[in-house]
């Protein structure tokens, strides 16, 4: 019954996508309507959604909400929010929204009620931030660490340096955090000039505290503490999976904080991942206020009626396009210098979890789920890719803007208007432009427009502001993965590289241990490269 | 009957693309082909480029060697370089390549030499870069300049920022360059509040000088050196067209240096855009070394024959994958983290280069021509977007490697091999798994491989590499917008937006000034954000 119920509704919806592209449905004519803003543009939780700029009307909007509640999207929503399984294929919950959690309600994963364990975290915390910020806790030297180096890859880092970068704009961070991801030495060599290891505080961050290359940076840190007569035991500090091989306070690590299987990477910016090294930088009451900011958006997503809701519209927006439409790449454009890291956290957020061909029942998806993200800050975007964007392939693209700056000097004006204001004026012109295109007897001047876009806006940098915008994408990320069927939380993907690397690790393991003809266990292909690495320099 | 020919190819091509999607032809099979590596990778003008491992075969290659020759490929690219008209839509040249010319020969445009111009450039930047790194100009209060702040925007500044970020792995420039480019003015704070201005020199870059950005930017600059008490004349330096409104050395300027409307800013790297910054951050010496790897590299392109031609091949092997095999965005991912810059700069040169409808004659594609290009640096990549690309939709990836590792120190061995090592393994086991996939009865861990990549490989971070890569990915872009019959050096779809925003412009200028009810001649989406805008602050 429910089967035959998502085949009408999707006959219908592509129904209405075809009528979509017919010239009278162009979106030049839609943005005209007159009840454009009152109808397809919500206010609530802190932010707007403005999506008055796809190729939507009421009729397409409605079934599209029909569609989430005959996929019981929302209550699925609702059941991973209370600790259900969500993750059925790892046989865990997803509770990244318990870390931000301050209702005190328990939140129960098989009968035991996480929030102690979370809460006890929030309070570590905040008291091992204080100390190190507060001088009590000091390097080997006996001097303040004032200096963060992080060492984490993918989830354990992308989230932060979002946040950390945003939230520059909105208080200097006392205590710099510099990221270190990439296992290239060039980073690593790039970085420790820049810093004084005597004042450093390290935080290696990996859940399973098995990530190569997570482990091979904090293995080169720990040899340069070493090297400069430092005691790693109070320089470096892990946030890790409860009895991983990096759990181990007093033995070469100063201290461990806490995450936990049912909070993945990727949605683990509001856990001790970014909590500890956040709440060092900027304090740890910063840190609360961006949790809150967050509670209020996942309340929002959870509780407000579908056509209210800002995660789920624009879930289904994104669903709209991708699966009716046809859109397979999604931009996303900040007008908004703090917000410049966004896109390459939402990048991850969205193709590791969205990623996948077949639902959490195993079947296999007529069409892979799962889009393309890229982006860069607006105006740069305008002076790069939009050339493409306005009259190559099109693709929808997520304006992001600010309403207010928060520059406290003077600002200058050119041609009559200031810099928050150039801003601006070019977000809309290019919004419009995108939609409404123009005519031209010149083929080469030609805009053929009907380019949608949605326009999302925060009021002003500040940290509630920022978890509210975390929150907004992660929820419309695993309400697009309840959509599709798919299971949001995992990352099978990138299992079989991975197997691939350790085979490639260990035959050149055996040529570093002087092993003749190692490389016969490799593809030729492989081989042929391992033999041009080995190969004298020049 | 070119055209027929054309037509004939095409369709020789389309059957070959429907013979690729059997089984037979899935790439596990074809990189198991014995003669694989002989017929698919190339070795010339410094570079490896190994495309063993796309959808391809000796029929194949040898059809799409016939398009590029019954296009007239190869030859249109000598023209462009001996100074032909090659923009005919706004009646240039395109003569970046004269700007890495050593040749001594004679380049003409329209009957007139450009080289001695070029070559005037190349000496007055070196005598002002050395009179700068030897304290021989000095700022207003006779300290020296050890800082660069470069304003620009686009074109003017990622290709720059690219090769400063991959020299700093060669040698640590003695004086730093900061990137300002986003109008937003956080970004000015940002920068402003690490740098001394006292010591700081002000690149600001602009081929018009009427980037409305750019001059916001400037603007700001100059009101902060004047209230510091500094002498603008003493601190700012512009790069421009001749005659344009920066060209004012004793202006408010003390010196310009001169780009020409033959050279588009995308492609502006090797111009005097490129060279004033990274002269003064490295010294002219290792800029001409940039310029002289590039000239390798140009000439490769021109005189070798067409399948030892690795942009040719590489820009036939895109155009293979986009117009016959349907990818429509393409992922750049360099395993080095000195090389983090590239794909931002070959995301604009290629995506506002090639992101076009119609051909130079006017006539308009039934499918638009450019790629999508996105990506971030290896193993990076793997923690971020890789699910997708394993188990979503597929797209190509240009996978980048950098044989040997500049770095001095000590490196750690973590599993049996050291940092430099893990990427390797990492490049090689990601581009095998993408080819061949698994199998497997469980659908969630199936890999379907079939994914194709090249992979590009330079011997090591030097500066006549970075012009080498350089040069190869312009050459790519050019010969791609050649195969589709565009023109890649106009950018056309730029201008709607810079048209809306005038008009916006304007009317923010008016609410400024105090004028009632500025925003009626606005579209009432913008309006509406206008009044926004305009409320008072809470």
């Amino acid at each position: 019954m429910t089967q035959e119920t998502n085949q009408s509704i999707d006959d219908a919806l592509n129904r209405h996508a075809r009528r979509m592209m017919q010239p009278v449905n162009h979106l030049r004519h839609l943005v005209n309507q007159p009840d454009r803003i009152s109808r397809f543009m919500l206010k609530k939780a802190g932010m707007r959604f403005d999506f008055t700029r796809h190729r939507i009307d009421t009729q397409i909007l409605s079934l599209l909400h029909r569609c989430a509640e005959v996929k019981a999207v929302p209550s699925r929503f609702r059941e991973m929010m209370s600790g259900n399984m969500a993750n059925p294929t790892e046989n865990r919950a997803a509770l990244h929204t318990a870390t931000r959690s301050f209702s005190h309600q328990p939140v129960h994963v098989n009968g035991t009620d996480v929030m102690p364990d979370l809460e006890r975290e929030r309070k570590r915390i905040r008291s091992f931030s204080e100390a190190i910020r507060n001088g009590k806790i000091l390097g080997t030297t006996g001097k303040p660490l004032n200096t963060i180096v992080l060492i984490g890859i993918g989830g354990s880092y992308l989230g932060t340096e979002f946040v950390y970068q945003a939230l520059q704009a909105y208080g200097k961070s006392d205590i710099p955090i510099h990221f270190l991801s990439n296992v290239d030495i060039h980073q690593f060599a790039d970085i420790t000039r820049r810093v004084d290891i005597e004042t450093t505080l390290w935080i290696v961050i990996s859940k399973s505290y098995t990530t190569p290359e997570t482990l091979a940076n904090e293995m080169q840190a720990t040899a340069l503490i070493t090297e400069s007569g430092l005691n790693p035991e109070q320089h470096i500090i892990t946030v890790t999976g409860r009895n991983s091989p990096g759990d181990h306070p007093k033995d070469g690590i100063m201290e461990t904080f806490h995450m936990y299987d049912y909070i993945g990477g990727r949605y683990s910016v509001s856990s001790a991942v970014g909590g500890v090294p956040l709440s060092i930088a900027y304090g740890y009451d910063i840190f609360e206020r961006f949790l809150k900011g967050a509670e209020e958006m996942d309340r929002h997503a959870c509780d407000a009626p579908g056509e209210e809701n800002l995660p789920l519209t624009a879930a289904l927006v994104s669903y709209w396009n991708y699966q009716f439409l046809g859109y397979r790449t999604q931009a996303i454009v900040p007008y908004a210098f703090p917000l410049r890291k966004l896109t390459a956290h939402i990048q991850q957020l969205h193709m590791e979890s969205n990623g996948k061909s077949v639902t959490t029942e195993g079947r296999e998806l007529p069409l892979p789920a799962g889009y393309i993200v890229f982006g860069e800050p607006g105006t740069n975007a305008q002076h790069s890719f939009f050339q493409l964007a306005h009259q190559g392939q099109p693709f929808p693209i997520d304006f992001i803007g600010v309403l207010h700056h928060r520059y406290k000097g003077a600002m200058s004006c050119s041609q009559g208007i200031n810099n928050h204001q150039e801003l601006w004026a070019n977000l809309l012109s290019q919004a419009t432009a995108l939609a409404v295109g123009r005519q031209s007897n010149d083929a080469a001047r030609c805009f053929p427009g009907n380019r949608p876009s949605s326009l999302l806006l925060i009021d002003e940098i500040t940290p509630e502001n920022i978890g509210r915008l975390l929150s907004f994408y992660e929820a419309k990320t695993v309400l697009e993965g309840f959509l599709w069927g798919t299971n949001p939380f995992d990352q099978f993907g990138v299992e079989l590289g991975k197997v691939n690397a350790d085979r490639v690790r260990r035959a050149i393991a055996r040529k570093n241990s002087g092993e003749d003809d190692p490389f016969t266990t490799l593809d030729p292909m492989t081989a042929f490269y391992m033999h041009l690495l080995s190969e004298e320099r020049p």
